[in-house]
């Protein structure tokens, strides 16, 4: 907390001559200082709070570049936002300032089906990314669950990637270059239009994930995979999780690989038989404890021998108590649809259920997952709170959400020292903290247990680089650095 | 030269002090002042050379942190170096001093398939990697055509990937984590164990291409891919490359993507003709101008359906004056391996027939290799010198090789002239300059071309975080900055 206060006492409070130096160069439509925008702007999926003193709406990357360098000279901070759909509370602006709104920025820059590739304002929305590459035969691989409403900038903030990423990769696999606006007001052009290249550092890869605390990213230049002929989806009840976990074990230790190894644990099942209408898509046998959602897809010639190798390794020892409950596979797009129907409903599920949740999205090896899931359940039993996990277990990416109500004091703080210890042991497994959520406000304590101090100190030399002034993001995704 | 010079001025030219201190920190049989040695390890690929003051010779990672931190504080230049295979002198110590050869770093820390992941040692042999994960079932896809002596450390150093990243991508796509020594003398361990990972700034990616300008890479965590079960390799000749350009694009635009795509030119077919025993191999026919081996790999079950796809898209139009001269496709191993070898013959048969050979890596996006070729023979034509193409056509990655006599003045400048203008036109048509060979001491002249200054400047700011001193591969990878 001194940190902030340091930092705030560093940064300018008194935003007007800073808008004045904006008006003068951007159209007035750019800058709203109302209240209620203010406000409006000053929140995430996160639910933390802090009003914006001033929005900019930047309808291009010269206005991107206008701001950063004023906001530099006025040391304002600045708080890039794509659709406030992060869990982390990256794009909240804890110490004031600007706010910058990237919804205008939206276009199609660039089509080349030929190149494999879409260049893009970073304003665009996912979902219709999907739908203009589709109409060519493509698709963008990172589809995260917010897809219908997350931006590509978001996605690249965050290096969030979704479910499919066990096959095609995270965002920063699929993303060939990219243009921003560093915190130094300088344009940064990233990368290339090609899959190789090595001419340069990697400043691509350096400002995916970078939650923007560099700089904004303005366009990305984004690698098209061609779409699947055709796609399957497998359904596997298990009587638990140890014995689901032994599966996605085999199932990551053959050829064929699956495009989604999603997992839902049985706490998640329950809530599922309870409150979801969807329960009748997927239609649990009542001694299931876990499910695997595997998905399959490929040319449609392939679909049947993948199946055979996959529904193998699910399966396992037939005999074996581990063995699955039921094995299913939905063929039509309405079947598959709505299981993923079903799927994605959890998360709000979760809303309804419990007054505040906490959800992390802590990664494993995947051969750890059981041992990871057996000291979640010891420590919610330990501290008696519930804890439901489901997630992409392909890539050892475990949704742990712990449900509580925050007027209960005493399960506040059972919920902390659960969380620590489940930090703890994701650590010891050589994991990490988050796969694609981000560490934004909400994590940044816990990232020294992960990052040694002199690799922290490497890339605090990094922000200060691109930043010098530390407008960009403050109070994001680095612990502050030692005195 | 002058920035050269500047830097010879500012290291250390007695190199006794650092053997003291080093001596009492390692054992004797680390460190070589022979001159032979120190001339033998003063050379790569690139057929440039300057001799070392020392080589040392690592056995473990504490050595080389040891080794860094006293160079430091000598401000001695270190150059790192695997087997030397590179063409662009990343690995000779242009400024003397040490070179650190990593061979005996060649060790298996943990391989783990159930995670699909292996832990090495950096001076492991790539092949070496193959053979031990193949054992089990995968591959890493990274495999340049000297994979039976570069190693890990050196393929990370250049991102270098070879035929197969069409279809699996680069090294920096098949690396989850690293642990290297920055040119302060800290221990920097990047990345994760896990295949998604969003904590702290990607220090992998920083790594991965930046060709010892950084630090030493150390170890590699390297995410491994289930090995397919069956490869089949087409080969269709074309009247001329704008014939086999065009059928790329077609096979980039459909949904069965190859394991790779390479093309060889007209004047290399003709020296095939000329020069190579395994002629035999390729039966090239007389009429040929252009070949595109196809390679195809999978599940055994999707091969006749991609092969159906991959013929209609490498066909084109049949009645077409650009459809191929004729296709065929290898399916038993030896005949698949026949072709290969008569590909990877290439390179070494133009040792032969040509007293110099100036061999560039271009990258241009795929559609646009039909306008790269068209200027690269006219450049050739405009300077009477011979000009032979061939490499990753999926990529877009064009081996570009000028065949000149080096005594033969006129034909030297002729050479510089033409490479300018090929350079010129890749940078035009949105390529780079290298794909995987490494900007070295060979291409830094022409990063400028590329990279913007204020880029550049962003890119001197990391370097400064990580070797303060400048003593990490001094004049390689960066232009020196401006004064």
């Amino acid at each position: 907390m001194s940190t902030e206060k340091n930092l705030d006492a560093l940064l300018a409070v008194d935003i007007q001559p800073l808008l004045r130096a904006l008006s003068a160069e951007l159209p007035a439509d750019r800058l709203s200082i109302e209240p209620a925008t203010c406000w409006a702007y000053g929140m995430d999926n996160s639910r933390l709070h802090h009003a914006a003193q001033l929005v900019v709406f930047p309808d291009r990357h010269d206005e991107v570049a206008t701001l950063v360098r004023l906001a530099r000279q006025h040391r304002i901070p600045i708080t890039p936002r794509g659709r406030g759909t992060g869990t982390a509370g990256g794009s909240v602006p804890l110490h004031g300032g600007v706010v910058v709104v990237m919804d205008r920025m939206n276009r199609v820059l660039e089509f080349r089906p030929e190149d494999r590739l879409i260049r893009v304002e970073a304003g665009i929305i996912n979902a219709e990314v999907q739908r203009i590459v589709g109409e060519a035969g493509f698709f963008w691989p990172p589809d995260p669950t917010s897809n219908a409403l997350c931006t590509i900038g978001g996605n690249l903030g965050c290096n969030a990637a979704g479910p499919h990423a066990v096959k095609y990769g995270t965002t920063r696999e699929n993303v060939l270059g990219l243009t921003a606006v560093a915190g130094t007001g300088d344009t940064v052009k990233a990368g290339t239009q090609t899959t190789k290249g090595v001419v340069g550092y990697d400043l691509t890869r350096l400002f995916i994930g970078s939650e923007g605390t560099l700089g904004i990213i303005t366009e990305a230049t984004l690698k098209l995979t061609p779409l699947p002929d055709a796609i399957r989806l497998m359904r596997v009840f298990f009587r638990d999780m140890h014995a689901a976990s032994a599966a996605v074990s085999r199932l990551m230790n053959q050829p064929a690989t699956p495009s989604a190894i999603e997992f839902i644990d049985g706490n998640a099942l329950n809530l599922m038989r309870q409150f979801s209408d969807r329960n009748s898509a997927l239609d649990i046998p009542p001694e299931a404890g876990a499910l695997l959602m595997i998905e399959i897809d490929g040319l449609a010639e392939s679909l049947d021998g993948q199946i055979q190798k996959i529904r193998a390794a699910a399966e396992g020892d037939p005999g074996h108590v581990m063995a699955p409950i039921s094995l299913s596979v939905a063929t039509t797009k309405a079947e598959i649809a709505a299981l993923w129907s079903a799927r994605k409903a959890l998360s709000p599920t979760l809303r309804h259920v419990a007054p505040k949740k906490i959800n992390e999205d802590v990664v494993v090896p995947v051969s750890r997952i059981p041992t990871l899931i057996q000291a979640i359940d010891q420590s919610a039993a330990r501290h008696g709170i519930t804890i439901v996990n489901f997630g992409h277990a392909g890539n050892g990416n475990i949704h742990v959400n712990l449900l509580i109500d925050p007027e209960n004091p005493g399960q506040m703080a059972a919920a902390e020292e659960a969380l620590g210890e489940i930090f703890t042991t994701v650590l010891a497994l050589d994991g990490t903290l988050s796969g694609e959520h981000g560490v934004g406000a909400v994590k940044r304590d816990y990232v020294r247990a992960e990052i040694p101090p002199v690799n922290l100190a490497l890339m605090h030399g990094i922000k200060r680089v691109f930043d010098p002034e530390g407008i960009m993001n403050p109070g994001k995704k680095l612990p502050a650095p030692n005195p």
